[in-house]
């Protein structure tokens, strides 16, 4: 089994997240301590290069990223960037033949994406954004059951991601409140999650009726401040969409959904039965089955916990009865991307995978802006 | 005090609650066993309207409403009819005089709607919309907290009204499925109670982004029965809306939301707070407080189930302790309306209210069918 | 059928719901209104009596329990009054040959309990104790799974009921708070309740092992009074207990559950599933299954909440959907009593029931007097 | 600041969460990659000490902790054993003046506890006991809490701590099940957890009136085996308690909770408030403010649950947001540990704490034998 040896992009608060993840994997999946390393770091700046390296454990820091990507010994670019760096390292590493491990939202358009989703398949690399909520076992659950016909026929669906960090309006500026660094707001920082879970579960969408508003048009330009900076990003994002399948749905995104920490819900309605996430309770999915009329319960239906903390594959203590977290799906994610690489096998979520997204999203922005129903093939 | 005599229009389910629900109300507010009763009812046929003179210990009964509201004993006509024979059973009872509680949705349509307000307003009459949700305490409560600038300023809101009732589709056609009798489907019999609470704590509606859609198009004529009959109404009915102040919101109204017994949830989004309704868990307010920053916990916020059991008007046990239920909000709407008589002031949710709700449901139809909003002043 | 003619004695808030849920009877089950009366009501005082009579509606009143008793037009004697005047009322009735409808706590002490279920069995009247919560649907539905063995081998239980009414140390003395008047305290009052609960469902106790505690041994002998008045009663019972199955378990009983409005719940564990009531919830119960490890989700199992709304006799709409409350567990309570009545059947809870009951608390009593575990064969 | 070496003695499911918990701690709090590490593995054999190294990194394996103990390059003996080898580990690393990180609970008995805690008293290191549960933030704030007066008079206490992990009589026997090498059930393994949680806020204990059963008594030898093998320690243990401030309350310990996974909670009940605690809703601490009748919503109180996700020590992103989780505890743990080498001030929880808890579970015991109450002074 080849090691693994990873050049990490950026390192602010979700930069941390993923090197501390591909640190836990060795003792989640059984794996020697030095099959995945982190070999290198590249920040904007040497000395939270530094300092990046010094917390990683990792030899080599540069503020260069082009000379992480020319290391030889880099199998993988790990990008954790803000959005508008993702095409310009993506196309230079796939270029080098680096597999690339990509946050999301994948791009800051459609026509990044498809460059991106492109590019990768030209190289012949591995490539996966990270939309680690799919690596939740609930999460995984639910997509099983949906696949194997659980919910006879789909009537509808509802998803939403709230929280509630901008709610304050004297917060000051920030990058991502702005369109040239995020390429979005709300609905790409949050919106890209809740609309990858969907679409991961219920299959392709094919139209979308949004309506996007910014609520705090003005913010200080730093903290304190009495100059004001324009907000030109979205701060909340109500959906209607139809998946290709005709199914239709409702999707709530908002970065001031005061009270929420972290609300990130789907439900997924069908004849056969009912299925509900919650990220606030995730150790269980939620499932109705309406025909437990027949059960051994004699008559009763109602909506049940199931237990989903035991779904990782080859996993092991203490992953057994333990509700599973942020960081444990991102470890499950890594793994699972690092596995592609070791069985030679698709990377999934892919940047095709990552593209759709960015098409949900586009179709949604262009909606808001002429007030009707926007199809994806239209973007 | 004016002894109020009612004649009682259908005899369904709901005529029931009604009948059960006036005679709870002298134990409830202490009154005179006497000061309410049902003089008489009416139903289509005499075999029925006899049942229930017998069940509700009424000493008249009829197969013509009109015979009842043209008695001299009757003070107030309550109409429990499908929606069809609203308009004509209020415009006969307003120019006889009566008083007039007239089930939800008021009308066939805008312009019924419009009629029976202007008929009752011109005969002087007290007139009321069964909107009884609205006399859950803990909704009363959200009233006051908005009213109260509790929220501050409104990011958003969110509505729900899910129920399960027609998920198998070999439950036969109904009337309930027929546009000629109901004049709409779920966006009309589940969708006026949600629009209404949005409306009653929120404000008037300006306009609305609709998209309604039939997913059972075919049912048995009868159960059981292999010919098939064309269901006309809506079984879904998914809305964006925005109020005439500016606050943008949604609202999922479905009788095929799957494993949904009565699903009737609301919640309020604002910056200095945030309000959720859930009729699951009615004894409670959930109610989140941006300014508990300062409050005596030092420093923490967060959701609070603030107890709303005790808000009832002269109120008296079980009332102080025991959750609200269904019964109990008719018996609470029934007796303001009866106060109203007895005060000579105004009823409230008025036929204005009711045909309010009537151009927000319109609006949504519209919509749906152009693909585009649609602003209420122009339904 | 026989009408049923009701004479009441006590009309204070309990009263009052016994008179409300007799008059709601004939709409739940479709009889005619005149098959129930109340024909009387007696209070200690005149004027309050005659209030009962006039918010009821019914012909008579008087302030000695006894003419009401002696009086032919009475079937029935309903007696809520505090529990001291329990004995003399059933002594009295059952002499007079009535029908007997008692509130909870039976009696005073065993003693009382046991003489007074002698007495019914003797008069050869139908008697039933109000433990109205035996009555929602839930709590019908464990009772239903425990007896089909649903449970397989029990492994443990637990009950609870906490109320916070007497947080307050500056509340005044009450007549709940002298043993003279209730017997004894918390215990009685909720722990009545709750332990019925768990006898109904799980059979006979063997034995038990509490602790009682008065946390608040003085309160001001009238409101706002500077004299204190001596609490001889339980403000909080903690119960280890076995069933004569042996099955061990623990109760808590409190009227100092600071923040519980009426958090009354019961949980049982077996081998083949486990389920759980609270009446904060009562539309559900909440059962795990522990065979679904092989049912159609494919080995997932997890706890289900089973509707629970629909389980009346002979119910009618709005029973089906709406969640069931107090009220209509009183209706239930009643109609099932009456049943008894028109069917000649037993009646059920009977007072050997209340006397059963009786035992548990007296043995929880002698136990925390004693400090070891006591059989209610000894008490 | 010095580097801590760590000595890892067992690594099963419990040890590989310690190893990878130390790992995280840099990512977590800002430190370089090698402040911590761990230098060396003991277990029984010496092939599972070299898979464990492997996994771990480490350069170090051994099959004799004493070698382990014996190293000048070891500054921390981490014991992950089962709990018979605790002592004989801990009284030999105290007199190699190891500083020592114990898992729970302390020893076999109270002799055993008391000697350790004199021993690392005496030789001066730095011990602390792994009771990880008091590292979730919503505890931590807890304490807090009680410890500023907000409970005012405290009126009662409830623990529970429940799983399900014997329920079926078909497992086999384990070490688990065993007394020689445990030293008692589930009140020994569950117990001690929620015993110390209430100790860590209700302070010290008084007495104990406990009651414990081995519900299934014999198991299969091994797997599919026909030999029976008795199992002598318990199933469940129920106890009443006393604090020495007179607080009463209630525990309940069982690992045939049938449907729990891993169910702990506490709650505990005073005149000026309650608070809640359930490790299944980590993310808050459930607060109820009596006071509150006079707080800005005017007059309504209940339950809030408060945020307690951000309340570590210099912690980093994505603390703040992200619910805690059973890793993110032993990372605190540990980290509270090291400090106070690091700064030289005493470890909490201390081998008093854990002697302590010794203690209350010894009182359960003896009590449960006697079936009476058991002072702590007694035994």
């Amino acid at each position: 089994m080849q090691k693994i040896r990873i050049g990490l992009i950026g390192y602010g608060g979700i930069g941390r997240v993923h090197a501390a993840a591909y640190r836990a994997i060795p003792f989640h999946y059984g794996l020697r301590a030095d099959s995945i390393a982190i070999a290198g770091v590249a920040t904007t700046r040497l000395e939270t290069a530094k300092r990046a390296a010094q917390e990683i454990g990792c030899p080599y820091f540069t503020n260069d990223y082009r000379e992480l990507i020319a290391r030889d010994d880099i199998d993988v670019i790990d990008i954790c960037t803000p959005n508008n760096a993702h095409h310009e390292i993506v196309m230079s590493a796939a270029e080098a033949g680096k597999h690339i491990y990509c946050e999301k939202p994948l791009a800051m358009n459609v026509a990044e994406a498809a460059g991106m989703a492109q590019a990768v398949r030209a190289a012949g690399v591995k490539a996966q954004v990270t939309f680690n909520f799919r690596f939740f076992p609930a999460v995984m659950r639910a997509k099983e059951l949906v696949e194997a016909g659980f919910l006879g026929r789909v009537f509808s669906f509802r998803g939403r991601y709230h929280r509630s960090s901008y709610i304050d309006s004297d917060k000051p500026m920030s990058w991502r409140l702005q369109r040239e660094i995020t390429g979005g707001g709300a609905l790409f920082d949050l919106g890209s999650h809740i609309l990858d879970l969907l679409y991961y579960v219920l299959g392709e969408f094919d139209s979308v009726n949004g309506t996007l508003d910014t609520l705090i048009r003005e913010r200080p330009a730093a903290k304190g401040s009495a100059e004001m900076a324009r907000v030109d990003v979205d701060d909340i994002a109500l959906l209607q969409a139809r998946t290709a399948d005709g199914t239709l749905g409702t999707v709530e995104i908002s970065r001031m959904g005061t009270g929420a920490a972290n609300d990130l819900t789907f439900e997924i309605f069908g004849q056969g039965g009912a299925i509900r996430f919650d990220l606030g309770d995730p150790a269980w999915l939620h499932v109705y089955d309406a025909r437990d009329a027949e059960g051994p319960l004699g008559g009763e239906r109602g909506f049940r916990q199931i237990e989903a903390v035991s779904r990782y594959d080859g996993q092991r203590a203490p992953d057994w009865t333990m509700t599973p977290d942020f960081m444990r799906s991102h470890a499950e994610s890594q793994y699972q991307f690092i596995r592609s690489i070791w069985d030679d096998k698709a990377a999934a979520p892919s940047f095709d995978d990552g593209a759709h997204v960015q098409k949900i999203m586009a179709a949604a922005e262009r909606s808001s802006e002429k007030g009707t129903w926007v199809r994806l093939a239209d973007v």
